[in-house]
């Protein structure tokens, strides 16, 4: 028999492809995780929203992940992997390590299965997380001061037995995320792009699959914050890149190494990766709970905020976003609330120095009530050294229909011959 | 031929009877408006909440009414009123008075049949309200300091040929807004109560008529605010009350007095009426945000808030609970989230007394981080009277799991010896 003699420079190819390559789901895997969900897991609405078409000029459709259970996608890969455990694994109980979505995600979904659940979070998660993730039944275990000590916790816990939960680099994790995919397929016939967020990149590769593999004319894009753009970067060298961290408020997103998994399946599907501000996201959050009576996290707000400020590009087309979540922190939804109204010309703050007389205040205010601008707040200020003697200091803050409202009293205030500044 | 002489007595009861019952809508009526619906009115969600069945210890299922076109159900009536003009009253057009649901209902429902529309709203309508009224096509005409006014005023340009459409004393209205008992039906099979919020009636008339009429063992409980108990008095005292106005952030139910129509319709079917405070309601908005990701309005979170604020008093029975509407000042929204995050014990402001010396804030600032607790803002106080000399007020916010988490900081501060109050 004779034997073929490979060179030894292709032997070393087919290995390190081997190794680079890890196995990732197919589409019969997603459609496994579909056949999993019974009602632990909710088929979220795919709304088309008048609002928002409007303001991009073309169809905008949301998928509404953020009323899903938990409040967030992350419950579904959870779901699917803790279904899939083996019986042996599913009684030694599992463990994850997150100070977000991943952690209630896994915890409802072992609390459905009866299976014992410990979350490692950093002692800096938010109160409200904590809390919720415990009301699932979870042990939370603070540990560390970020994620990164979390989970370096939570490996070593793990090996006393129970299986750690990825929260983003595992097939039927993927497989779980890509049932969104399915869905949006199910309820909609003519797309041409789907936006969705990219954090590790869980949520962007199982829609992919599940997308690409049925309709490859669909274009998928995934949107990272600017400050960021792990999954961008790494594309564009052709390889993993841990990056520097940055700042912004989609900490659902801010994820400084994709996943090896994740990198694989974007570089093949992915049509393009795109950036977002947090500028973007906080107007976006405003609109959609002013427009759309929704709340959602700024992750969760990404995919729109781009389309949102990158838009009229595009007009007749059937574009998806998806919002992948609505856990966010209620002190920061105030924050939201109140810079939504500053950014969009809605609330004005302004400083008048009124003659320290009886009836001053009342011209002000009778002329702000004839323009039908809303009083929200007044404060005197008769001490500080800005105010001079015989006057009275005061602050408005006004709420508006939007800028012109402001301009028409800044006009009224200049014929009383009033002295006053705009604060903010 | 021989004529049956009538005592005069028995003729004045048939023409009182007569007088007093004005013709009520059926649930042919309701049938129909049914049938008018297109894709201009949604069938919203009917869902089970985890959250609120734990919290009141029974099935509770929400009717996401905030979820409609315009953001409340007042479109349903409007829609069917202007469906059913006659065509020379639709090239006359339609005209409102209004300064909220109903504006925009009115104003929606006219742009989708292409018919001209006047809103008059008071002039001190939420100028956001003007906006969103504006956006869908109708000429808002500001006349009036308040409601009356403006109603007397759109009466004044009705005369010149348009239609007035009530707000809620009206078959067609009453007809469409009984389209949700419809629906709910269709969607949940076994149900003993369902709860709904009561302003002119509305809403309470409609669905009564469409569930009592198939399902009569189903019971129906208006709820309306403490401030505003018009339907109340009404029933109790068995004619049309008109009563003093009260104050509740519950704008959207704050009426004086019901409609005769939906008085009749009450009387005949209601089951009960309670009423709702404020501060239950706050609570209830800002639960409906955290836990289930949606922005619902005062008087629409008012049926839930009387469920949380009477809660474990059924067991095993399944509740709707009807949320009517989602269209809230943005910045009544911003306060609703302090406020619940104060009353809830999940936030805290406290002012300590600490030696002016470096490092005294910092011992302070570990030990809460040590307790898990979210520093959400410090102000400085070194010149305020009650400071003594040689040492540094702080007042600090600080956001936490609940109340037993701002216990083990008072612990932790009287441990430190530092002098502390708490502020709210």
């Amino acid at each position: 028999m004779e034997s073929i003699e490979i060179p030894y420079q292709i032997w070393i190819m087919v290995i390190e492809d081997l190794a680079a390559k890890p196995k990732i789901p197919t589409i019969d895997d997603i459609f496994k995780a579909r056949d999993l969900f019974d009602d632990s897991i909710r088929k979220t609405p795919l709304q088309r929203s008048d609002t928002f078409s409007k303001l991009i000029g073309t169809n905008v459709f949301l998928k509404l992940e953020s009323l899903q259970m938990t409040g967030s996608f992350k419950v579904r890969g959870a779901y699917v992997k803790l279904n899939t455990l083996t019986d042996e694994n599913r009684k030694r109980g599992v463990i994850a390590a997150s100070a977000g979505n991943h952690a209630q995600g896994v915890a409802y979904a072992a609390l459905r299965k009866g299976v014992s659940c410990t979350i490692v979070m950093p002692k800096n998660a938010s109160p409200a997380k904590i809390a919720a993730t415990r009301s699932y039944g979870a042990e939370v275990i603070l540990r560390g001061m970020n994620y990164d000590e979390s989970w370096v916790a939570a490996q070593d816990i793990a090996g006393r037995g129970r299986t750690i939960i990825h929260a983003f680099d595992d097939v039927q994790v993927i497989a779980g995320q890509g049932t969104i995919g399915l869905e949006i397929l199910e309820d909609l016939n003519v797309i041409d792009e789907i936006y969705l967020p990219i954090g590790g990149g869980g949520l962007a590769a199982g829609v992919a699959i599940a997308i690409k593999s049925r309709r490859p004319d669909i274009k998928i894009i995934g949107v990272e914050s600017k400050a960021f753009p792990a999954m961008k970067q790494s594309l564009m060298k052709g390889s993993l890149q841990k990056i520097e961290a940055g700042f912004t408020i989609a900490d659902g997103i801010s994820v400084k190494c994709p996943g090896e998994m994740t990198y694989e399946i974007a570089s093949k599907y992915l049509d393009d990766i795109v950036l977002v501000e947090d500028s973007a996201i906080v107007r976006t959050m405003f609109l959609l709970m002013e427009r759309m009576k929704l709340v959602v996290e700024p992750a969760g707000a990404a995919s729109l905020a781009y389309l949102l400020s990158n838009g009229h590009h595009h007009t007749n087309r059937n574009i998806v976003s998806i919002l992948s979540g609505g856990n966010v922190d209620m002190y920061l939804l105030g924050q939201v609330v109140t810079k939504g109204l500053m950014q969009m010309g809605r609330m004005l703050k302004i400083f008048i120095q009124l003659p320290d007389k009886p009836g001053a205040l009342k011209t002000v205010v009778d002329g702000i009530a004839e323009l039908s601008l809303n009083i929200v707040e007044v404060e005197h200020d008769r001490l500080s050294s800005n105010v001079s003697a015989g006057s009275a200091g005061v602050y408005l803050s006004l709420e508006m229909e939007n800028e012109s409202h402001a301009k028409r009293l800044i006009v009224f205030l200049k014929e009383k011959g009033l002295e006053f500044r705009v604060v903010s």
